[in-house]
């Protein structure tokens, strides 16, 4: 069993936030607090330490998981009202508070103060045992994509491919998929984020893989895009399939703890400007992932977030010709010592199977 | 290809708030207006009809989705400022929108008008494409379960079970769960919300699965519960497995259009007070399915949602007798001429492997 490091976490979040009380019911800050998956639930610390309210389809797992920790679990009961008797001032993640809740919680007289400052710093810079659980599913997608290959059979839909790659991902020990994985045959590639069908596999398609799974609640993410029989009329696909590598490559080799998002997206940009690939490169060199696939920090032309030591991103450059062909290649990486190391290792030599 | 009805959904929802504008950026809402999956954008209806604001992921998709429909796709470029100009008054969905969101709006001098009611209303009454795909949904999962049962064998993991049964789903065409597989062995069955792991069946163990699949953006939703050998030790549970599916059933028998979901749950709840059981019923009865898992109508203690002819709900009673076993046996369901009508239809007898 991972360490959660679950009292790490509620009292990291409570001495940064520097209210009296801090209560979080997002899905994905409260994983991150308790170290436990439920769909509902709050989480109040204070001084005193910190109670997880949740409903009975969660109270004896929690019980359970938080033994030892300094998180009391309790039954939900009443109301919000109830639990935050007595407290003057409460800390909530604002830009993550519905508009509703939020008038709620003044309308009970409570100073509010924002803790999603506090979230997006502690969940940004990974924890080590965090890093164990990204590394452990980074190696399942690895091992899974390496099982897959042989797999891939002319005639197959996308959706078979993806059902392949998912059980594979399961049998290697992931808990689910980090986002619904993303197949694209031929000029399906062109469409970035396509919703995987029933087109079906021809020889001489290129084929683009986008996919991750969850181990112990936390995601990785990797891309391929590969042909699936040379039919000899990939010429230009070949040619720009080098310079996205290339693109890739240089972000790793140059990325470095302190850089923003924007000057790491830019490695890539200018890179592929020199060939004019630029302006088919429609969106961001990457994005944070942790408990959520999608996390800080943005590594977009307009981030100024700040990358640091052992956070973990996505380097994943793009070209996109529409109606015709798109090419992604994607690792995990995490910045350690200042540097890049990709977490995601499966082979990004173009593969014709 | 299912005809998904675009036209109506986006003036069904403009006709019902009467506001001048509907600007709509919720996941689920969105997809519910477009048809379309996609994790980014934006769709603004007036009285000169739609569009669809998101960004270069998905417009080429998107394009080819809509093509013929009365939405327009158009690049998300600049700001909501830029989108909103020219309008005084806006619908939002309140309860669905983040505090800055909300204040953001109110800054820009819009009349706000909250689009919740509406929404909640057309998407709980499912029109006929919907009724489509989620039969679909449950026809897998049904399928699926019946396949799954002989491959089960001694020393499997929880999570080999989950990878088999999603493996499966895709085959038979589910693009994806509706929510991570619950798989629980032995005493793991007392925690409702158990989280599949790496305990090993064996002999004579009680196996709760609780799964759902996707099929076309919407899903479905079944637990079953069975023995996995007779051990003969187990009398106390085929007594009580009687007992919930006496409940189960009548739910289904007794549950009319135009009763509560209060009504409904109190079914299920009074049958078991008569043999003690309702105290081990820690949950709801169930809740509306369609493109949430969880969504419109709740069928619970305090629920006064009515429920009406095409809702799609859960009936799902379940006891839970904490570090010993649960039982859970659930079927979707929809309301017919004001009847139910069980969408899932896998054995409910109690099964034996």
């Amino acid at each position: 069993m991972i360490d959660t490091n679950t009292q790490t976490n509620t009292q990291k979040i409570f001495k940064a936030v520097k209210a009296k009380a801090v209560l979080t019911e997002q899905e994905d800050l409260r994983r991150y607090l308790t170290g436990f998956s439920s769909s509902f639930g709050y989480v109040l610390t204070d001084k005193n330490g910190s109670v997880f309210y949740t409903d009975p389809r969660y109270i004896e797992g929690a019980k359970n998981a938080l033994e030892g920790s300094d998180i009391k679990v309790k039954p939900f009961e009443g109301s919000l009202k109830n639990i935050l008797k007595g407290y003057t001032e409460i800390a909530i993640p604002v830009s993550r508070t519905y508009q509703p809740d939020y008038a709620a919680y003044a309308e009970l007289g409570l100073t509010i103060v924002d803790s999603m400052p506090a979230f997006v710093e502690a969940m940004s810079v990974k924890e080590e045992y965090e890093l164990e659980a990204i590394k452990y599913a980074c190696g399942i997608t690895d091992k899974a994509f390496c099982e897959l290959l042989p797999r891939i059979k002319e005639g197959a839909s996308e959706n078979d491919v993806a059902a392949e790659l998912e059980y594979l991902m399961r049998k290697f020990g992931a808990s689910g998929t980090s986002f619904d994985t993303i197949v694209a045959f031929g000029a399906n590639s062109s469409v970035p984020h396509h919703e995987t069908g029933a087109t079906r596999l021809k020889f001489g398609d290129i084929v683009l893989i986008d996919f991750g799974c969850k181990y112990n609640g936390y995601c990785s993410d990797c891309t391929r895009t590969f042909l699936f029989g040379d039919d000899k009329k990939h010429e230009r696909f070949k040619e720009v399939y080098k310079k996205v590598l290339a693109a890739h490559m240089l972000v790793k080799e140059r990325v470095t703890s302190g850089m923003t998002g924007r000057e790491a997206d830019a490695i890539a940009r200018d890179f592929l400007r020199a060939d004019g690939l630029d302006k088919y490169f429609t969106h961001s060199l990457g994005h944070g992932i942790g408990i959520n696939i999608h996390e800080f920090p943005r590594l977009s032309p307009k981030s100024l977030d700040v990358l640091k030591d052992n956070m973990v991103f996505s380097d994943e450059p793009g070209v996109y010709f529409e109606g015709d062909f798109g090419i992604r290649i994607e690792d995990t990486v995490t910045l350690e010592n200042g540097k890049t190391v990709s977490l995601t290792n499966s082979d990004k030599n173009l593969i014709v199977l």
